[in-house]
């Protein structure tokens, strides 16, 4: 059901010095059916997608030239998606793109002030507060984050702490695939089908990341970004993620 | 025919912890005609816009609270333009934003290694190149920088050494204006009154930063970002710099 095209590429040749040119990027189509959405697979269709990634990402990690991957969907034209089919890609990277290297630099600082992972406190911190819960599963858990960058940001954690979604198992990526069509199917009721970004965030290859806990982060994409946002990095975001948790908790799915 | 509102706002309230819940600001209206743009004003009503914004950031600067100023402009609903009205926006904050730090931090680094000004060295690097130059003024130039993050990006820099656009001299401001207004109108030719993103950059107000060179960088919104670039901080540009550089510095403007 699941088909994967491989297309060898060269990066930035030319334009980063000291980084080689080569990579990796491939695309997982979710469904033979044009017209399907992810939100609209069912739990196992769900599943064979995020089994086909972490598969190809086993495979890739065997070619020691990467340095991370970057796993990704865009849904909808507006937040990028060149292909209506519906589809999930990898990317191989021959280094650690800076996004990913400051979220792993907070991490780490967290894990040598406190001696705990970050997101392992998140967790407990959300669940005893409450009000940022969308929903909680036996092994997973989803929240609108509190500093939450645009209306109805959401965040879904195994409960678990491991480091590399790529070494999740079978049973793992089926209940990460029970909670994502959950979450999606919430979203698209209460934002109307929204366009959205989703990446599953997985640590840098190199094996010194025991602190990194993998992750999804979904952006609906219902906002613009302007200048100030492209010049500062800071965000505008009308809703309070407290007020995003409560309304798609109480949503009742058909 | 400037007209400037002021609304003092709390700024990420308990939000950052060693941050100051303050800041100001401002809405510079461009032009009493509500249909008039920026790039449709003549060399004169640009100017005021810029002096307004220099006359503003130089009174707001009394206040020792205040760490950054960022002064932009959002043109067209899919550039976040919230206001039909052209106006342009200053922002003071109690804070330097990572975007603007991690362009200080290029700069200061390429000082240390180099004892020269980084952007110093790009005016005169693609001077003698030449092949991303867009337009030469005696005090300014325009041009497509060599990683150009989107099509026909664009930045304007002073060829004096300055670090501060809000201590710019009436005459500097005149000749900004000039260039401004030329580069905007090559761009509304091009890609065809394209909405757009400019940001002029100025040194954070500490005033150990004589390394650092101001400037206006121009990001036509013309590609929609994904997944990829929020993940990642890379950006995917179909634009060669060259290319874009060619095409605008050939129009003949009516």
């Amino acid at each position: 059901m699941i088909r994967v095209e491989t297309v060898l590429d060269r990066l930035g040749e030319g334009l980063f010095d000291k980084v080689a040119g080569v990579g990796a990027h491939e695309v997982v189509v979710e469904s033979p059916r044009h017209e399907e959405t992810l939100a609209g697979l069912d739990d196992d269709g769900i599943t064979r997608v995020l089994w086909a990634l972490r598969e190809r990402a086993q495979d890739l990690r065997r070619d020691v030239r990467f340095r991370q991957f970057v796993l990704f969907k865009n849904h909808g034209a507006a937040a990028g998606a060149a292909l209506a089919h519906s589809h999930t890609q990898l990317l191989a990277l021959p280094v650690v793109p800076r996004e990913i290297q400051a979220e792993v630099d907070g991490a780490r600082a967290h894990y040598l002030a406190k001696e705990r992972c970050l997101f392992c406190d998140i967790i407990r911190q959300e669940e005893e507060d409450g009000r940022r819960v969308i929903l909680r599963m036996p092994d997973m858990l989803a929240l609108a984050p509190f500093a939450s960058r645009s209306p109805f940001e959401t965040w879904i954690l195994p409960r678990r702490h491991a480091v590399r979604f790529e070494d999740a198992s079978l049973e793992e990526c089926r209940r990460l695939a029970q909670m994502l069509g959950d979450v999606l199917r919430r979203l698209d009721r209460a934002l109307e089908q929204p366009p959205y970004s989703l990446v599953i965030h997985t640590a840098p290859v190199a094996d010194d990341h025991d602190f990194y806990h993998w992750h999804v982060e979904i952006l609906p994409r219902v906002t613009r970004t302007g200048s100030l946002e492209w010049a500062t990095g800071f965000h505008m975001n009308p809703t309070r993620p407290e007020d995003a948790a409560h309304f798609l908790r109480q949503l009742t799915l058909g």
